[in-house]
């Protein structure tokens, strides 16, 4: 398994393409507005390096019987499904941020037991391809990103139907050693930082749509394919000199649209192509598991907001009102009970054909919906405890300047730590610190993370909604209710 | 195990004290009243007899290796407790109804690892004497109430200090062969229809509270042992004839005020006496499991409320409008939210010094806490649904009526059928009997049950959020925050 | 004006028929389940007759002159307006209940306004029908009943498209001197306790549906008609002994099924008669108003629920838990939430072509929205800070039986007054009655009227998002977006 | 009345000093980061030149009889309190940002009525002194901020009692001819952009807080008087090239913190000195006027966000989903539920002694609170129908970059433009711009006025429970239950 430091330099060895701000970022690795994110996923390195968290950060190979990262394993047990939610936890804890990762353990899952059923219908060979991959993925320890967000165009239009047929990546040309493939995936999540991609479709496909019907794997810097990172809120702050109003100056999350223009991709990388019917399997798979995810992740995030907004109240001196404790007391409710849904649909997982395991998929809908609605409340109540300074306070550089303003030669910095003193026997640069720290979950570059991905990411609202009608057994619940009110259905 | 049949007639064979409505009621297994709970009680034994439930409904005695019902099991890993959320989301969808059987089973495992752990502080016997009491329970099949919420009086002062110091159960007389207590336990559920009893203290005491400290087992016609039945919503429609308007005909629940008038108590049924500092365990562990319960029993109600809607939108014929599609989904969502947690805290279990295994305590807390909102939106849902006829439907007897009144010798039956017609192809009385259902549910003695019981059985709102400020661990969260905020304790 | 006794004196003189539990009830005035409905209609005499109340209960006709009851007055001004809703809030604070004449007044407000439109297209005589009709109600103090909701039988179809063409009210034949109508109204509030009833159409109607498209008054008793009585929740608590367990002895609610079998309109009484293009207007109209109306009359029953609830707390000893004062606030803030509602409705109103005024109609709707809503969450926490007594309380008969059950004579009385002990210096009793009337406000008969009827009455939730989105106007929203982001509408 | 040209030109004759990134900056009347709020204030200005809005925008001076900016205007009737809120909702509508003169407003009023008791108790000539202020305002037409929160300190201490006594602004000399004062006020809304200043107490004081109970008026370029200017989320946008990452590139919000550093305030300027028991019902007065004007200003922001939000639907060709459509209709509704409580809170106004008209204090309170909830829920849905883009967009610079990137030479642009394409008929810049305006309202500078402020603005959420407690009058409705439950109080 790799060192953070070894995840680092192996992205310098990459030749993948960035855009950012209309150029080309030559040194992406160092960029100050990238590097937070590409240390967030280092963190995923980092923890499976120590003793302490192995038993949640690595397992080991159902292919090799070695120990391997948990981001590269294929889950063999239930257990193994909670494990997975408790180690996301542990790194949502430790980064306050998405570290982008779980994508692709997702889609290793997914992929590997769709395979497993196109081969068994077609007697294809994307099983054993997928396997040879993934091999390769555990023993190189690599950080594969899963993508399936295909840009989509008329939302009302099938995939073929489309004006411009590049709207969702498919196959344009089928030559003997692989296929050539045109699209893109829009906010990709840590697709830069990335050592190879996952391809997926993004919806059910009918029959015309053969040639959408595509999964593949592909380097992240294979000719062809480049990406143009998305914006987030605040991101220029982390371009800024000081570390303080940057509020998360080490993690960070990331999105980018990712572009294959004319990628060929070998025959031995392609999972499928042209099996139209496996594609809805293939999705609601990924995204089970990635609605699982956000049981785990989600919930650390939440973890240090919920102790942020402790520490702004202790240091705003108001930390024993009752009202304090009592959101307090709701956001850790709101959280657990997230979690409580990761762990449920978790242990009432069961065994794919191909052999591992498969989240319940009713209780990871559920799951997912909550997430849509629960972080957003406990980021209105940290809002409540943090106080409105979190939004009005002066810049760092105002709490360091030396120009002066007073009567009596104070200094800007000295006026604000004068007026912006916490409560006795805190710094006023911790009080600085946790709010910006609060205003970075709550409207800045991390809420992205925390409050807009928790809503789109892994499915939108209503495509939970859609899954809990569909998986809710509506009409077993009609039998139930006849037996009781004494109801008899006609012969 | 017993049947069902035998359940009941054994029943018949107590000379339990019961009063209703001022009277004392002799034959109260077979009065109408109250016969529809024991019904409920007797499903558990008549599921334990199918051969489709077993594994649900039966566990092997961790003492004897017979296969007993799992209402008398002590839990002995992680999937019993599964299993127990299980077998109660069974039933509560065969019953709609409280069943009343897991109080018993919940305050088996509070006592028997509470006892070990006072045995091992005091060298004292209860751990064996509870023992011996539930290897008679599980070989008997036997239904055993446990016995905790005390009248507590003035709630701003302990037991020794109130006014009367019968408002909580207590010692009045030691003797060499057992003990002498009097008391009460207020809104026992199933009380009436169980065989024995389990009582415990219902707070953490004190020194001064030491007589109050004590739990023990008792028969339910034990002499000085009497019970006063409980009021519900529309509980007389059992005593109408018909079987329509009283919504759910052959199920209901309990609740009795249970008094201890000088009942004399054998030493071997004894499990706590005097040492106090063990009330708070007992009480604790006993909550813990009775707020696991209700993420399975409500939830088994709560399908059957959802069945129930949909039923009346189809009957209605609006079932394929989207808004109530959508409200259905709502249902499922909060309902499925529920068992998530009731699954979380299962899963998340640990053994206990005595070896049973307890559910986690911070997630069976935030599960109960969902259960004290989510059956009343539930509701609130349901009525939207149901629409207005559910409580302006004339009666039974309207419809049953032949009374002319029309103009045409019309009866008010005719009237009724011709006005209330639901959508062609369904009967008027379906209609009737799932609205009559629902609104037994939402408001009539059932709303007792799903909504009140869920509100304040195992401990009211407020005692979770209690527990939830103590498991939460803020000060972990806390350092979480400073850690990533780069806030540097001091030295 | 008439008294409350002359009010229900002229009640006897009705020959009104009604059916209740499949029989006739001659003398309904007197009958107990009947009463209290009755007795919450009389306290709108009652309180005119209170110079107190005059300004609120009271108005002076714009027709004579002289001063009226309000609830026969057509609202001159937005303080009329204002004035109705402050009016209904005390009759709900003094009644706990619905008092059901408001459906009149707001059929009067209705049926002024439309039939004026009428008139200006077709020079009909239907404004002048109506203000001879209105004259005589203002003059005799009549109550009223504005009846519109059909059976309405398969919802899909119209009027003229169901298979019984009864289950609209409609036309049967049409004679020189009048109409013979058939056809029912279901679920109508306090149609047994009204002097005379106006009819109203329920839906939109097309040209097909002509004979349905009629608004006419009529005597309650006239030949023809008759009301099947509804069951509540509970209701036979009325018939019982007592004064406790019925939790609100004196006031109630009402709703019947009112048939109409071949009954003759003379030309004079009526106020619509084919043309159907009317029929959504005067809806629309009577529902905007009687939307309003449940901004003061739901709000005033609340504040008794919320006097009721602080009571339960402070007879509990737990008033001055801040988790218990934070419920009550928030009470509070709901109700006054639905309160405002209903006066900037009010505020916002602006007088029709017949000149007199009208309440804004998205206000009125988003009034009626927040009523299917908060009185659910002010009876939930109700219940919550009420306790589980509220729902396992032994009946009225047990406190007061002589029964002796203690080994030291106690009767059943007295060991419910021991163990049901309120705190210190208050009456075990004020407790029974205070949780009962809880209990009648939550579950039993009077939730029909605060739970149900608030989701129900005056168009259900869906009704109000229609026409929230009608009203809502999103088209200009759009401007305003395009303006301030800088998007150009192409030419 | 002054132009929007002339308003903006009478700043630059200003000499305030104003700090930014701890340094002083010069021109900021021009500063790109401050600019935007200055338009917002100028709105005030040009909207009231504008006859459509005369109505709303002006009003008749009670002193002068001239017409006169509604900003500078006492509050004479009911209809001008409504009128203010009316006014507010269409500057919410053309700004979509905070406008900031209404603080000034609120002073006004709060002034004006608390200087005339004062005065009445004490023979001061307070009152005069703010006419003559007041008439100067009026006919300058100036903007005035009206400044109440002090930085605080130890919450849990008196101002007397601070280690520091400047964290309260207080009289730290007083002269002949008037007083000197110390201390500050933070996130003062618009302080910069306005030509004076009235300074108020914020909180109640007692006996000892003298020298802190003080309230004038003075210059924002008094000498000893500076700003240092707070940070919002993505304020540095502003500064970037471009137009539409920013979001809205016109208007804006602004805060910061007012130092008095030693300043002298004339006799004529003071409004109280030392009378401490007057300071909290100026605080309350204040804080129940600035309560009201949310229920007008964050309402007219709110329906350009349900504007863009319904907008986006459209761009992305799902406006007419039956979910999409429900969550606009919510939005709406939640949006005129805020909108209802601030009409209701001024129509049920009333006179002060002064004259003036106050709001109904109750009515307010809950109309803030309803603002600490909704916007954040507006928010909410507004992410769910934007959809992920809106927070995964690459930037403007990549859409007009034209770096080729494609095998057939394509830029960047083209690219983007490609893959992010909206709907047919739809120009991807209008898209971007939709969904930039959005990041801007919910994450970005915006997103601190709508949100932030309508949380903490007017006071936070728990100030005003404490007013909905203590102006519920709980007491009152104990009896109205008492009464209904048959409880009679004791002789």
């Amino acid at each position: 398994m790799m060192t953070a430091k070894e995840y680092v330099d192996s992205l310098r060895k990459l030749n993948t393409r960035v855009y950012l701000f209309g150029e080309r970022v030559e040194n992406w690795v160092d960029h100050p507005l990238i590097r937070p994110s590409i240390n967030s996923v280092a963190m995923t390195y980092a923890l499976a390096q120590n003793p302490e968290y192995a038993d949640l950060m690595t397992a080991v190979s159902s292919f090799s019987g070695i120990r391997i990262n948990r981001f590269t394993h294929l889950h063999q047990s239930r257990e193994d499904l909670v494990k997975k939610v408790k180690m996301l936890r542990l790194l949502g804890q430790k980064t306050a941020s998405c570290f982008q990762r779980c994508v692709g353990m997702d889609a290793f899952n997914a992929v590997f037991s769709t395979t497993y059923e196109v081969d068994e219908k077609y007697g294809t060979d994307y099983h054993n391809n997928f396997i040879r991959f993934l091999i390769m993925v555990q023993n190189l320890d690599l950080t594969v990103d899963g993508a399936m967000t295909d840009p989509k165009g008329d939302r009302s239009k099938a995939p073929h139907d489309q004006a411009d047929p590049d709207l969702y990546v498919h196959v344009v040309e089928r030559r003997p050693d692989g296929i050539v493939v045109c699209g893109a995936k829009a906010h990709q999540t840590g697709s830069v930082n990335s050592h190879w991609h996952i391809f997926m479709p993004t919806i059910a496909m009918g029959e015309a749509d053969r040639d959408w019907a595509v999964s593949f794997a592909c380097p992240s810097d294979a000719e062809g394919l480049y990406m143009v990172y998305g914006r987030q809120s605040c991101d220029t702050r982390k371009l800024e000199e000081g570390c303080i109003d940057v509020g998360n100056a080490k993690f960070g999350g990331q999105e980018a649209l990712v572009v294959l223009d004319h990628v060929f991709i070998p025959n031995e990388y392609i999972f499928l192509n042209g099996e139209y019917e496996f594609a809805g399997m293939m999705v609601e798979r990924f995204a089970g598991y990635h609605r699982q995810s956000y049981g785990g992740c989600k919930v650390g995030v939440g973890d240090v907001v919920i102790g942020a907004a402790a520490l702004a109240a202790e240091y705003n001196g108001v930390e024993r009102a009752s009202a304090v404790k009592d959101k307090l007391i709701e956001m850790t409710h709101l959280n657990e009970t997230m979690y409580a849904c990761g762990i449920a649909c978790s242990c009432e997982g069961c065994p794919t054909k191909a052999g591992n395991y498969q989240i319940d998929l009713l209780l990871a809908n559920v799951c997912k919906q909550n997430v849509t609605r629960f972080p957003y409340e406990i980021v209105r109540l940290a809002e409540d405890i943090a106080g409105g300074l979190m939004v009005t306070m002066p810049s760092e550089r105002d709490f360091a300047s030396d120009t002066v303003v007073g009567s009596e030669g104070e200094t800007i910095g000295e006026i604000c730590a004068k007026y912006f003193a916490a409560r006795e026997g805190v710094n006023t640069e911790d009080r600085q610190r946790i709010l910006r720290f609060l205003e970075n979950m709550c409207l800045g570059s991390a809420a992205v993370g925390y409050r807009t991905e928790s809503m789109h990411g892994a499915g939108s609202p209503q495509a939970q909604r859609i899954m809990i009608a569909r998986q809710g057994n509506i009409q077993g619940k009609k039998q139930l209710a006849k037996n009781i009110a004494g109801i008899r259905d006609k012969e």
